[in-house]
């Protein structure tokens, strides 16, 4: 890659739900300056949210998503930083990445700070290779290539459409695992990207996370959490999970490992697990779901292939409980509202 | 696990396909004494194999296959490392780990010697997760679990069949890269063991392979390779691909990872290229025949689903080449033996 093409300036948002912690943007100063951010303020509208001097920035609360969506602002969560979907939705860029405000610049074990943003932006720029799995992890990684055995025909790849950054210090753990294991710390520099195979589901930590959206953009919905609805803290996991099935059904690739960035501060396990309380039932029947989930070949562009898993969820998890046909309600108001606020978008396949 | 269980001195032998390199036993001296070797010598019988004092040790020879297996011998290579799964077959034991002779051993980012023998016990100890991918590794290394999102009713996870290691310094590379690549060296201590995903095939290497006799060990044949055949180098690859499709079938897990060990020398990629050629074209039809694979629900022991696999190569490659006709053969004449040679081995699966 050509230094002056990367990283990406003009092709790249930051969207942030809700900044609470001052220290977040100061740290990332160095590394986030250079972009756009789009802030998604959760929860009550009338509270500030202090964006320190230099940065470029939009910032929408819910005022704002009611009066840019209006009836279609149903889709977008409340209290909930779910909402962060909502700056997806209104980037004009090729790339999003996404970033909590309790995740800090970590260092990689000769010491140095990792740039985030850089890592991700390599992976995305680099093919995939869902169909094989390789020893050596990334083969495109520097000093890196395709092992013995590995078809050629192969090697070429597939686009990248996400890009899954990993946490050292505070794990990404479950209510459960969190009240039995409090002490626990990931202190294990693992310097490794890999393609989760095809056909494999994962869990998607919204963390640390960056995509192309022009590949797999409206597929990136974070669903219905928190105020007002029975669960919290699957939105990312279900956006992990519609995303993995459309990017396998289209012949994009995801990736995970590297960048690592510090999360600073576990959530409250007790409040988590009333959150995921019946997600922790739900997702035995979820994970199921999508590891069959067929999608028809006639389904060509994220948006459809979208719309047709909606429909899937309705007939199929419609029975679990009432709330996933109200979330797959949502699933086809959220196209709507993609479509709308991206009228002249290309097809995501037809780059 | 108990250290007085760990690392199962009587339950594990250690195969290596003939000792050209008389340092490699001295070097590996402090990890490999406590255990039995079986030696399996290619080529020509006559040539003297000295193994350092102080090594329990049986050594074979063509002479002993043939006078083992008499006509039976014919399933195992003659001058090509291939002929170490008939160390394979005349183990008695629950564990192998079997090694090349230009492999060292490695040291860890601190320094220190890698026990490589201890990690891959270890991995196999531990079950695997085939079902569905923790984004933290092996979920059952000290300081890591499942992470949030991973389904609770998965986390017992299967047992363990095989443990793949990898190597530093020289990547087990084919001879088109190394010839493309004559400098590159690995030199990425990627500190992950995981669980190679339900479906999807990997390039096993025979350099660095440790498995568990008693689950998978009638699948672990290397094929008719080298010496009268037209192609070699495709001997660990072919055990590998067959083993995956046999472990998805039953239930058993793949791990690849950790432990490292020093590849020292590069082997003449224009003598690897020779021997490759034919599998070059070839496997780009024998990896969709292995992806595509299906085992009926009857083949309930390794021993049937290695015959059923046999019917379907004869059926499917045989059209290639004639070659896979008598490899096809040569398969159903390795269960045969090895039945012959542990004629009161309980079905692998009935642990």
């Amino acid at each position: 890659m050509a230094a002056s093409t990367f990283p990406l300036k003009d092709e790249l948002d930051i969207v942030i739900p809700t900044i609470r912690n001052l220290d977040f943007l100061e740290m990332w100063r160095p590394f986030f300056q250079p972009y756009h951010l789009i802030i998604v303020q959760d929860g009550d509208p009338s509270r500030n949210i202090k964006v320190p001097d230099g940065f470029d920035y939009e910032l929408y609360n819910r005022n704002d998503i009611n009066k840019i969506l209006g009836p279609k602002a149903s889709c977008i969560s409340f209290k909930d930083s779910a909402c962060r979907c909502f700056g997806y939705m209104v980037s004009k860029k090729k790339y999003i990445f996404t970033i909590d405000d309790d995740c800090f610049v970590a260092k990689d074990p000769t010491g140095k700070d990792i740039d985030a943003l850089r890592q991700h932006i390599s992976n995305l720029l680099n093919p995939s290779t869902p169909y094989f799995f390789n020893t050596l992890y990334d083969p495109f990684t520097d000093g890196a290539d395709f092992v013995r055995g590995y078809p050629f025909s192969l090697r070429e790849g597939v686009p990248t459409a996400v890009s899954h950054g990993l946490w050292l210090n505070i794990p990404d753990y479950d209510a459960p695992t969190q009240l039995v294991k409090p002490r626990e710390r990931n202190t294990r520099y693992v310097e490794a990207v890999m393609t989760i195979p095809k056909g494999i589901l994962f869990p998607m930590c919204g963390m640390n996370l960056a995509f192309d959206r022009s590949l797999i953009g409206p597929a990136m919905y974070f669903g219905l959490m928190g105020d007002g609805q029975p669960i919290g803290r699957y939105d990312d996991m279900w956006a992990g999970w519609c995303v993995k099935v459309i990017c396998d059904h289209l012949g994009f690739g995801i990736k995970t490992g590297l960048p690592y960035i510090w999360h600073s501060k576990a959530s409250n396990p007790f409040v988590n697990l009333k959150k995921e309380y019946k997600g922790i039932f739900w997702q035995e029947e979820m994970i199921p779901f999508f590891q069959d989930a067929v999608l028809p070949k006639e389904c060509t562009t994220v948006q459809s292939c979208y719309k047709e898993l909606a429909k899937q969820v309705k007939d199929k998890l419609g029975k679990i409980d009432p709330y996933f046909v109200k979330l797959a309600d949502a699933m086809v108001t959220w196209i709507d509202a993609w479509d709308e606020l991206n009228p002249t978008a290309k097809a995501p396949n037809s780059k």
